[in-house]
Formats: structure tokens, sequence, C-alpha cells
């Protein structure tokens, strides 16, 4: 898939530095901000989101948190670990020395916040070491965590309308793969249009909107095994979708992939440009790993795109993403 | 606060063999259930539920989780430890190995399920070596987990109408506590409706609610340290509430305290004898830890007490309790 | 490779129940013993083991401690994963709050106590539901951890002679596969005398030694990969060894792999049956994933093959197992 | 206690660029070099440590590592939490799916790796951005770890002569405070020499020698409870013994107290102004919270101050630190 003409592949440098500079939204909400395209998620939009609840049913969006998840080790990620510090075997056999009868069960997690289902936070991704709002990476992540815009900060922001575009349905079927787009399909504005005219006036993105891009990429992965889900090959959004993903205005967009934007990336030697226009630059939030196919069955059958959604994410201080279950109710 | 007559101190065996007897669901949904009392969140209470957003007012329900938490060792239950895999400091040094000026951090929490504001799931407490419906507690969570009532099987389910009752607020102005319970007071049937008698119509409690009591004890802990606010002595609801809190149907019922119940428990030597009627036999979610103070502030102000709840635990599989972080959105 | 004739590869309970009778030390140290086969390694072993330093070249026999390690996740073993709670780039950064230039690192481990190098306890193993010395396995292994035998109990004992049988040099060569035994070898009896015979005096074996076998896996899965090393196919100690392991009195007995007897193991349906009898009836102390390569190389140039061992666990209250970084001194 | 006329309360910067200069030792065993003061640990020390063995008595000078320890969660150092994987309850119930009747038990630890008894390596403090042999300590220990001086490359060294001073009992008896030094005692050259006189010849103190100070601090925290045990006031070394530290050419020195040196430091406004002389600038090696008691108690017994110790740290590639269970053999 060729990059437009005015990108050069062998330097995504200047390419990221451009639309950076379109795009960028330092200090468009002040100089303290932490919120980023949170900020376009304003009350009127929640109520516009509870109003799309008719049925009255409700999806989970995250993926299981388990050792059965995909991850590999890469960079210490390593799928969530859950032992019990207590069990009912251990009450059944009396052994807990509590009185009356009762017995408990206890457990205990140990994960990388980005395991499985996750906002990426404001404090994820540098560009140059600069941070969101422009300011500099060891001002605000050291060891300690992200003291500025740690995702407790956006605890309680992230509700509001939601809008799936199953670009896998759309797309995959006019290019017969099957509602499954193929690794390395970069996902370009074109697509996102088309996939929005496709799926009619529910489907519209804009201003405030929480956008869900199903790639349908989680699916062969459930069907195949993982594989190099985490890490590997992927659909995913093209490094040209900057531009859009800044004007539309939209508060956040999360996908079914592991890493938002196609892989490989479309740049000869590149890791992850387009995060590194949206995060620091944008303000935006990015999803991942988000399991988006149960809603999307639901929505292919009922026509109607869009949801009021809650995707709040744990409030670890100082984190720089957050695992989240995100419900959309219809 | 005495007993009612019925009850005797010195045996809370007996007392919970009562009120398992008269408020056990065991069989209600059928021998494979595996929701409990969330059954009782039927699509229509959230459609419910959204008719109650009207200003798009959010309330994040959680504390942070973080090592400022209130947890000391009990039971090997610490705070929350989050350390980075990879920071900013280190990305602005330019010691990360990307391409193209591209940082980022990154990171990894190991804690309690039960560390900070959480849900109980089903395979949380025992009776006599039974858990919820009637099954063996060996037979549902061992060492590798709930393997039957695991939080993920609620993961989809925990959003709809909410009802704010400030007992703190009601109970604590009558008897002169100024907005906040005293340790050990526990709530009886009567404080809960004397306070949805006084918040009115808005706070009216039934089949299906989630319900929130606010006691006052967080904000207390807040002012003075956390001293033994996780493990110690508390505000909390009575022994006695076990059959109002059957017979409403309410589909959960989440506090402001560590422990649901007001501690000491009102029994001579016991521990949480409540939860030992409400999980296994009753199959009620309980919520602790939960901040209610803003959304009790806001509540006040405007008259309203119900609200749109979303509150979607962590799905870790097997889990006997999950992390959340509770939207309230008004 | 056969079984002995009196064998039944079809039925291992049967082989194990002999074996188990035939060398349970069972009461042999008292009903409280919670040292099983350490309380061969008596002071005077100590002295004879001191006796062997020469040159005072000193090897460790530990693997690394890493993400790079050969842990895949099976039954929730991961491996070892690192953070740090300060870095020395945020030192030289000047972000840690410290007075007159001093700065700081610190970090933090998270790990299965078997992911790497390590000793199991006596409690890791149950036949029949029977621990060492014939308690009940859930009087001593709760979900609280080793409440009798826990690897802490040995803390002060592993120091001795220790004695290395190159059996992967010596058996390797004569069937020709150049120092490592094939996935699958399992070694004899007869291997082990052979190769203490060709190793001459100083590779005699008897009561209180810690015996070091070394089959040549670990060089394998260096040069070649992890590929399955933990957990998979491996040479290893043949079922048909539990009488000379029991009859020999040596303290302990540690391998290069992941599972100390041979796999696949030499029954149809199986797993790990030679532990069955060797830790709750011998109550022998097996050390697992041990680096013998440059110790081994050593012995093979001074025709040496004992010396001082000190393999201390770390001792974690209650543990199963645990990490250990043996140093054989000469 | 005064500090020497040389030395000016108000000024701590001063005084440890007096002392690091004195001391250094960077670039006495060249610019690569990554041991430090384990350079005098050489094959003839281990020898005559070996030679100390006489009646093959062990002693672990480790804690126990588990919930009941000092930590208090300063700076996340929480106490080590273990949790099990599998147990001997689910073995006993027969909910483990094994074959022939084998059970098994497995466990997990996550902990600070200065938790409990441990070795400080050289990547642990650094000296105004500086760490140990002149090294940029961002070009050392990043998010990733110690890159350079990590724990593992000390792995194979520590055993040697290790010498007891027990100041707590010689200088402790002499100021009346019964063998134990109270909070805010420094130990200073004149204590470390009247001890070693006390002692006799057993006790001398020289070249590559692994040196272990007995407080007395842990006795007390054992009588009266931790405390502040972890962090808190303690008796310990004065910033006075740098250059006694330097000049005597020991490998390693460790003691009972948390933190090696005197707290409060000897200046107005300090933090552990002796390890930025100790760790960056002589390469020293640092134990802390080690059990010196039972040895001490022995030692006064027979009268032989020193031993064969072998102090092996757990190699956790790039660890600035480690947990360690030493044994001393007399």
């Amino acid at each position: 898939m060729p990059l437009p003409a005015e990108l050069d592949r062998t330097d995504p440098e200047a390419a990221i530095a451009l639309a950076a500079g379109r795009n960028s939204n330092w200090g468009r909400w002040g100089a303290d901000d932490v919120l980023g395209t949170l900020n376009f998620l304003t009350e009127d939009k929640r109520v516009e989101g509870a109003a799309l609840v008719r049925r009255g049913v409700s999806f989970s969006l995250a993926q299981s948190f388990d050792m059965d998840g995909p991850q590999k080790g890469w960079r210490r990620r390593t799928n969530p670990v859950h032992t019990m510090l207590d069990t009912g075997t251990d009450a059944e056999r009396g052994v807990q020395g509590f009185p009356h009868g009762i017995g408990g069960a206890d457990d205990v997690i140990s994960m990388p916040l980005q395991a499985s289902t996750q906002w990426d936070g404001l404090g994820h991704i540098f560009d140059h070491g600069n941070a969101w709002n422009g300011r500099r990476a060891g001002d605000v992540v050291t060891s300690d965590g992200d003291k500025v815009t740690g995702i407790q900060t956006a605890a309680a922001h992230i509700a509001g309308r939601g809008v799936l575009l199953d670009v896998g349905r759309v797309i995959g079927h006019s290019i017969g793969t099957d509602g499954e787009l193929p690794d390395g399909f970069a996902i370009t504005t074109e697509h996102l249009q088309a996939t929005i005219a496709a799926q009619g006036e529910s489907a519209r993105v804009g201003r405030g909107d929480l956008l869900c891009v199903r790639t349908g990429r989680l699916a062969r992965a459930r069907r195949e095994g993982w594989g190099d889900y985490a890490g590997g090959d992927s659909p995913g959004l093209s490094f040209t979708t900057a531009d859009w993903l800044h004007d539309t205005e939209i508060a956040g967009i999360a996908t079914d992939t592991w890493g938002f934007e196609v892989r490989p990336n479309e740049f000869d030697v590149a890791f992850q440009p387009l995060h590194q226009v949206c995060i620091p630059n944008i303000g935006l939030f990015l999803g991942e790993m988000w399991d988006l196919d149960a809603l999307a069955a639901d929505c292919a059958t009922d026509g109607q795109w869009d949801f009021f959604l809650t995707a709040a994410p744990l409030p670890v201080t100082g984190a720089v993403g957050a695992p989240v279950n995100p419900i959309a109710v219809k």
C-alpha cells in the first residue's frame, strides 16, 4: 500500500515532524492541561450518549485478563499472573481459622498495565523527549510514575457517545478478506470515510466521540491462536490518518489490535510513528486490544452503530496506561 | 446498639443459619447460575438508568490505586505496587534504542485484587464450605482461581440504575456526628428506610438497583489518616439487614468502608457474618472501599439521588473479587 | 530404552507404590522431621567438604534470573520480572529529591520460586495426598504456604561435599552424542556407576554428599535456544534409580535440566513419577536447572570431581521451593 | 557523639567530596571493572577461609523472607508477598488433574530486592550522577536495570574468609547497654579497633576479608517489634570510618541494621553519606539486614571470630541489589 506522494518511506522523522506540526494541540487547553482530547468529551456528549440506550443491552469490550493472553515477554510484558491468597479448597478443609463456618478466598494479580485491553495514557509516548503539551519527558515520567498526566487524572471522564466503525467488515468485504483485514493493511482516511458511509448516519464521527475501529485481527487470533498478535504484524491505522484523527476532534480511539497503527509501519525503519504524533502532540487517548466482536455483530444486526460507552481506566496513580473493562450499552 | 431480641450475641452460627435459611436464593436462577443478584439487573433497568442522565456530569467512585492506600499487610493485602518498565527520564536521555525520536514509558502493577475499590465476586465467601448456589467451595475456588463464578462472568453486566443513600449525612445529622457515622455504628433497615424517606422519590430502592451506601468513614480516613480503615473498626450494615437486602431484590450494594458490614461485628466472637449470609446464600454482589463523597455532595445539591452507574470489574479470569472504577453519570 | 523387566509401562501407580515402599524414610528421623535427607549432611561432611578447597577457585552454579529464561507460562511459571523503583537515569537528572548529590537505584522482582536454578522443598510433591514423613498434604501446604517443611527450615544446612558426575560427557561420549545426552535418555544406575568409575576416586558418592548430575541439556539449550527446555523433553534420571538414590544416602541431588528425571517419563501415561518417590517418600532434596558447565570443564581439566558446595536456598517462609545461587569452591 | 574536628555538620557535601577524594578506587582495576573491592577477594582468601572450618557447624545469616518483615512501604519497599500456584489442600482434594496419585505445590514471590537480608550492588548508589568507577549513572542503571554492574557479575565471587566484629557486645558492654548499641550510636574506627583487640587474633581484619559488624539492633527489633527498624534510627558505622573501610582493603562489609551507617546521619541534613563514599567511590560491597545473632553467640563461646563465609547473591540480571542467604561455616 503506497504512502501518499508527500511521504518519504526513508524519512519517518521528517514525516512525523510535519504531521506533528500540523496537528499539535499543545497549549490548546492551557499550559496545565492533562486531559488532551478528553476535553472534547463534554457533558453534552454524555447526555447524547445516554440517549442512545434503547434496548438496555450491554457489551463488555474487554478481553479476559489471564495467563492465556497474547503476551510473550517482549519488553517484559507478560500475561497477567493471578494467584490466590486463600481458596475454597482451604475453606472447605477447615484450615483457615475463621469462626462460625465462614470461609474466604482472596487473590492477587501481577501484570503489565498494558498486558490486555487498555488505554494508553498521555505519558505513554514521547516525541524527541517531549511529552503531551510540550513538557519534557523527564519532568513527567520518572521511575516514580507519571507525576503529571497519570491515568488517574482521566478516571471520571471517559463516558460518552461511542461509535463503532467495522472497517474489517466493510473494507474486508470489498477486498475479499471476509471481514478481517490482513496484517500490514493500512486503514486510510478513505477507508474510514467509506465505512462511515456504508454504515450510515449512526456511524458519523465527530467532536467528542469515542471511536472504536474493528479490524478483525482479534477474531483471527481467536481462531488461529495468538501467534504474534501482541507485538507482531497487524492491520491498523495508517500514519496518514493523523490529520483526520486531529481534525475530527474525537475524544479517543480504540482498536482490536495490540498497537492501534498498522504493522509493519509504513516507513522502512520505524516504530509506531503514528503514536508519536497522536499521544504527545495531539493529546489523543488510544485504546488497544479491545474486543469489539460481539458489539459489532449486534450493530450489524440492528444497524445502530453508536451507543453509550463507559471506558473507565483503573485509576492507578501515575500510570502511563491502564487496564479497562469498557462497557457499551445500546 | 442492641441486636433485635431474636438474636443471641453469643451464637452467631445459629443466627447466620436462620438468616441464610430465610434468604437463600440457591436454585432461583437454575443450578448453573453464576450471576446471583445480577439476574435482577435486566435490560429494562439499563434503559431506566440511562434515562437518569440529565446534565451529563460524571463521577468516578474509585479511590486511587497506589502505595498511599490503606492496606497494612493483613492477610498479605498490601497496597498496589506500581513500577515502571520504561520512563520518560530514560526516553529523554536517549537510552531506549528506538528510531526517529520516539520514546516510551510502560508500567507494571502488583496488587491484591481487593486492595482498594472493588467488587467481591461470588467466590469470595463460603458458608460451611458451601459457595454460591450450593456448590462445594473446593469445587469452585482452588489455587487456580474461581473456576465457576470468576469475576469475568460479571464483566458485561454491571451497568444500570444506581441509588445513593447517604446514611452518614441523614442519620449522622440526627445523632450529631456531622455527616459521618462513628465506628461500630450498625446501619439497620430502619436507618436505610429513614434515609430513603429523607432523600425522597429519587432514592427509592428496588429490584435490580445498584445501591451505594455512604457512611462517611472514608471522609474521616481522608481527614485523619488511614489508621485502621482497612481491617479495623467501622460503621457498616447491621447483620439484621440481611432480610431487607434480600427482599428488596437489589442487584448489588457498595459502601465507602473496607468491609461493608459494621465492625466490630454484632456478635461476641464473629468475623463478617453478614458476608456469610449475603454472598454464598443470597448471591449478592458487594462493593467495598468506594469513594462516594463527591457524588454525595452533588446529589445533596440537586436532590437527585439516582443516576446511571457503570461499575465494570476488571475481568480477571477466575478472580474472586476485582478492582473497579465505577462511573456515575447524572 | 527398555525399563527393567519388573516394571510395567502401563502401570506407573503400581511401580511407584513398590519403589516408595522399598525406599520410604518416613519416621527415620522422628515424627517431627522436616529435613529428610539433609539429616545425612552432618558437620563431618562440612569438614570433609571444606578440606577439598585447594586452589580457591569458585563457580556459581546458577543460571541468570531474568526475562530471557526458559519459562513460557506453563502452570503460570513466567520468567522473573525485574523492575526498577529508582534508576540512575533519574538520579543523574536530579529528580530524586535527595540531598548532597546522593542518588540511588532500587529494584523489585516478581517470579515463580522455581523459575530458574532452584531447590525443590519437601512440600513440593505429594504421593496420594501424603507429604514427606507421612503428613497429609492439606496439613502441610495451604494457600498460606508450607507450614511445616517450608524451605526456610533448610536455610542453614546445605553446605558440604559436592560431587559432580558428568554423565553427559562420559556416557554421551560412549553413545556418540558428544557430551550431551539426547532428550528422552534415561540415566540408569549403571550409567551413574560407570561415570563414577570413569571419573575416579574423587567422584565416589556416598552418605551426606550433594550430588550434581550433568546431562548437557543446558549446554544444548544455550546453543540452540530454550525451545522446550522448561517443561519439555529432556534427558534425566531413570525411574529405576530410586533405589540407588535411597541407598547411597545422599543429602541432595541436582541436575542441569528443568525436571531432574527423564522426559518423556518411562511410563505410557505419567507425570514425574520419580519425584513422587523421591520427595514425599525418601525426603530427598532435588535441585533443578543448575548450570554445571563451567564447573564440569574445570573438573575435567584437573581431574578433581568433588568440591565444597554451598547451596543456600533463599529462605522464603513457607516456600515449597526456592531459588538458589549454589557456589562450588575447589 | 561529636564528629572529628575537620568535619562540619552543616556541610555534608564537602565532607563527602573530601572522603571520596581520599578513598576513591576509580580506575584501580581498570576502566572496565565491575567488581570493586571484590577484587581483593582472591583465590588465596578462599583457601584461607576454607581452612577455618573445624567443627563443620553452619549458620544462616539471613532473616526470613515473608510478610512479617520490617518493611512499611517506604519508597515502595514492601515485605515479600509469597503466594501459591498449587497447594497440598488442592492435591489432597484431587483437583489438580495429575495421574497416578501425584500432587504438587508451587509458588511465586513478589518483593523488593532489598526487602530483607541483601547485598547492595555497585549500581545502588550514585555520587553526583556518577556510579562506580566513574561511569555516568544514566549509562549504568536505566529502567532496564543495571547494564554494567548488575549483581549477577558478582555471582561467583563472594566466598572467603568472614570475620565477625560484635561491636554491640564489646562496646555495648563498655557503655552499659547490654550488648546492643542504641539508635544513633556511631561506630568509629576506634570502636572497630577496640572490638578487634578485645576479640583477639581471629578477629583481625585485612585485605580481602568479608567483615560482619553486629550492632545488636536486630536483636532489639526481634524483642520489641520491628517499629522503625527499616528506615528509622539505628546504630551503624560512622561517616568517619570511610578511610578505615578503604585502607583495610576489605572485600565487603555487612551489618544487622537496615542501612549500614548510623541513623540519624552525622550531619544536620543528610541521607546516607557514607554510602555515597563507599559504593560509587570505593566500590565497596555493603550487606544489610543480616542476622548475626546466632553466629555471634557461637563465636563468643568458642572464641573463634573468623569462618568460611559464602554469601552468594541471587543473580538477578541487572539488579542493583540482591537477596542473599549467607552461610557461615566454622
